[in-house]
């Protein structure tokens, strides 16, 4: 790949396992030969919504793998390879590369949470875009971490000539138009959540990396289309059809939700990883009327 | 008035008090002056901004006294009256409407706030709003308060006919958009800071309390309009603009940083009271320079 | 009174509200009657515990007189009058100085969060100390404040003459172990909740204004005068077996649930005032039981 | 090891980087042979002072196999193995036996914290303990997780026969007090930070997880044989004479002021991993100070 340009959604792939907890790698080639035909503009895979933190090394790089080998040709890969360690991000990032991924998403380091400033992150992406032999997006979420990156931070790391872009997971818009504001002009930013992918193609977003993506794909790519066609009232109400499933499949329910969601619409999402824990009965109800009422559109 | 309609912007009036501590009526009266020229759609007193936790209560009906006086016609004036005592709030809201406000704009109670689950702020609003002589509204700013409504309060208040809207502030698009779909179809959601001001106005929001709107109204009634006249790049150019102005007159430095800016741009915002302090030299530095790039617009 | 010296268990009294909602003074000065056989050091009138956010002016004035008037001679009858502005609490501390307050407890300011730092918290209480006819202390309540005044803040505010102690009531014995480090040794630091009573009296602190001992007055007596004596363990068992009960009216129920166990106690903490809410029965229920088990102690 | 009781003091072992960032096992020994005359009662390695989220499994189990081979014999050797996932967490626990770990200290999943609610921390641990060869102990750490484990889950886990004692690092003494009230008499609950170690020696703990005790051993060890000894005042003197230095190698300064003040007494505590960095000359200052005025004791 010369260059990489984001335009379009990624899902953050979910990671089927089977009930016995092994990775259930023919339900994830099933989801992709399936996701291959709805107009996405790449994969993540190892992101928060993969249980990434619930994986081995050698279960992640065997993912980053076969997803390289069945992903539509012209799709993005993308690999969540970030640590709370500056080495070991160095090295996984180009094992993660050496699979096949196009570039990587880096988790901020946020365990010594209040040690990790400014200085400290701006050291450790330009240290690990440094060394990576693929290029690299910063990954914020301050849901997880934690950590919310500041303008300064953002102006700085946008400059770095392997640090291609960033996913914003804060579904905070006018951090969003600060960032895009301060960063180089170069820099990609990215929305991380479907809860304002509307706003943000208005703003200017190009692509997004969505956990809705691997449920509802195809409603997220519709908007987008609409967006750009300018039928901005039919782009709207769809988006605005969507938010109550993706606060569900997130917030409400997490990747627990999120996975029994991927099944209801037909893909085999498979079980959880201890420590999460499968569904409730309630949760499921709600998420089966929750799709049900949007089962024609 | 028949039925209150917001449309456009409403400033969450500063009170500017001279160095000796007393409110400054002539420099109030003054700022109104020029307010009322700004096409503004009508005033808030005693908000977040008006550093109403330092006004006793005679200074607050005298507030609203004088601003009813100057106010032009045909502007709405709110007053926020809500305490985190459900008699108190009623007993204010009652003063506040003889002595000319059209509407009361009601924090949430907060302080015991491990207690004031959904149950409890819907008993205490619809309390409120049941002996009210005026009609209220909701004011949901958790950086203040660390309540953040729900939405099934928002669907169940939204219902009741003396509670005609919300100001809500905490900046969050998709809270936002959950709140207009739950809320009766009549039920008027104001956005409370301008960091999101044109894309709420892009979501059908027709009005924004916001604090920028004391220093910069005009900017903010420009964006409404070159939005209405579909704009659109205009209007969000704007915006962009201001976006760093907002934060810094919001969350960098507060009321104090407000008041500043507001008499960099003409007006007398006068001195803040205790316990806040004046704007730092670095923070006047950093704000003259902000207004002077915006200098020409 | 020529110099207060707090040695002993205050209790921040609830006040009991008649179902109609006004004050039930009658109940109130049944149990100051009951209180003032307890052996107590004093009372402490509008504080967290008393609902004070839910008093207007008139009833705040009203409860000091009257408290004053049936308090048991030489008990401290402490008040708190500390508001979001500096000159309101001057003026609101002198107003209750003059109703018999012996001495005021003052909330950090704490509305503004994000502007309140050390220099205003300092330049606050310094002005309030300054223009307090009666002597003042510090209330450190993060719970409800969201504001943890830092050593710097107490090492400075200690030296001021007028100011004479705090209540410390974040339950955090690192920070207590501090502030007596870096504060005058004239300071007198109160602990602010029951959880800690014990380590508190093994750690030099004298006296302690807790919710507890609005219900098991003697309770909290016993384990200082065990803690005297140097029956070191027979107060650590009785600190122990009456925590789970300070969780249950503090943590977990709150203030209902404080009323409902000072009822079932014998004292008439009569009902609670809107927006808080009476317990639910499964509070009642839970604390029946706890109390039950400790009936014969 | 027939039974594992813990009785004294363990310090949470830093791990010593050379400036090229590889683990210096030579400093290490160095340190062990030093630490091993100190009278402590064993080691951890792998908890959040050694930097274990910056090592790679090799390096981990290295630093296992050496701390056995040197330490002192009877000293209790503690491995941090808890990650994210429940069955890596049991693969990396059985490794660490393997190395020479006589029981695993096992951080609470966190990484999905809305979703980790009591049922699945009691599930994971449940399944850890299960399966592993070795004791394992629960780390309730909610500085670094936003964990804070509660009263229901400690009485479930302390009754499980593998799980033999957690450290709670959370600071707070009524919790401490509640989890021995309700964990199972045979349950070893450890104090996670000197700031509390007296007081936690007059309520019966046994034993404290320290990073203290990486640069003062003696202070601790000497803390606890006095109050063994019934010498109260004179271990509280000491324990409040060391409280500000546990506060700046903690909270204040982190990882890099606690090699700080290692080096500073002797030991070869060597250079910090990124995405830490070195301490500032501030901070060295102030430490320097520090522990020059406790160098006659």
């Amino acid at each position: 790949m010369a260059e990489i340009v984001f335009k379009g959604v990624i899902p953050p792939l979910v990671t089927p396992f089977k009930p016995s907890g092994e990775i259930d790698f023919e339900a994830h080639r099933f989801n992709l030969h399936r996701w291959n035909g709805q107009g996405l503009a790449g994969y993540l895979v190892l992101g928060s919504n993969s249980e990434a933190a619930s994986l081995s090394e050698s279960e992640k790089l065997a993912l980053i793998e076969q997803t390289a080998a069945e992903a539509r040709p012209g799709h993005i890969l993308l690999a969540g390879t970030g640590t709370d360690s500056t080495v070991e991000t160095i090295r996984l990032t180009n094992e993660a590369a050496r699979c096949g991924a196009h570039a990587a998403l880096l988790l901020t380091p946020f365990y010594y949470k209040d040690a990790l400033n400014d200085e400290a992150q701006i050291n450790h992406f330009q240290k690990v875009a440094d060394n990576s032999i693929i290029p690299v997006m910063i990954y914020n979420v301050p849901k997880y971490t934690n950590i919310n990156l500041s303008n300064r931070v953002i102006a700085t790391l946008s400059r770095h000539p392997n640090i291609i872009g960033m996913k914003d997971s804060s579904g905070n818009i006018a951090q969003l138009v600060e960032f895009q504001r301060v960063a180089d002009p170069s820099f990609q930013i990215l929305v991380g959540t479907a809860s304002i992918w509307y706003p943000a193609l208005v703003l200017g977003v190009q692509a997004g990396i969505m956990a809705l993506a691997n449920c509802a794909p195809e409603v997220l790519v519709r908007i987008q289309h609409l967006a750009e066609s300018k039928y901005m009232d039919d782009a709207e109400r769809l988006y605005r059809q969507w938010v109550p499933v993706n606060q569900a499949v997130t917030a409400t329910y997490g990747v627990s939700g999120l996975k029994y969601a991927c099944t209801l619409r037909g893909y085999q999402a498979g079980a959880v990883r201890s420590p999460l824990q499968e569904l409730g009965e309630a949760g499921k109800k709600a998420l089966q009327e929750m799709l049900a009422e949007r089962a024609d559109d």
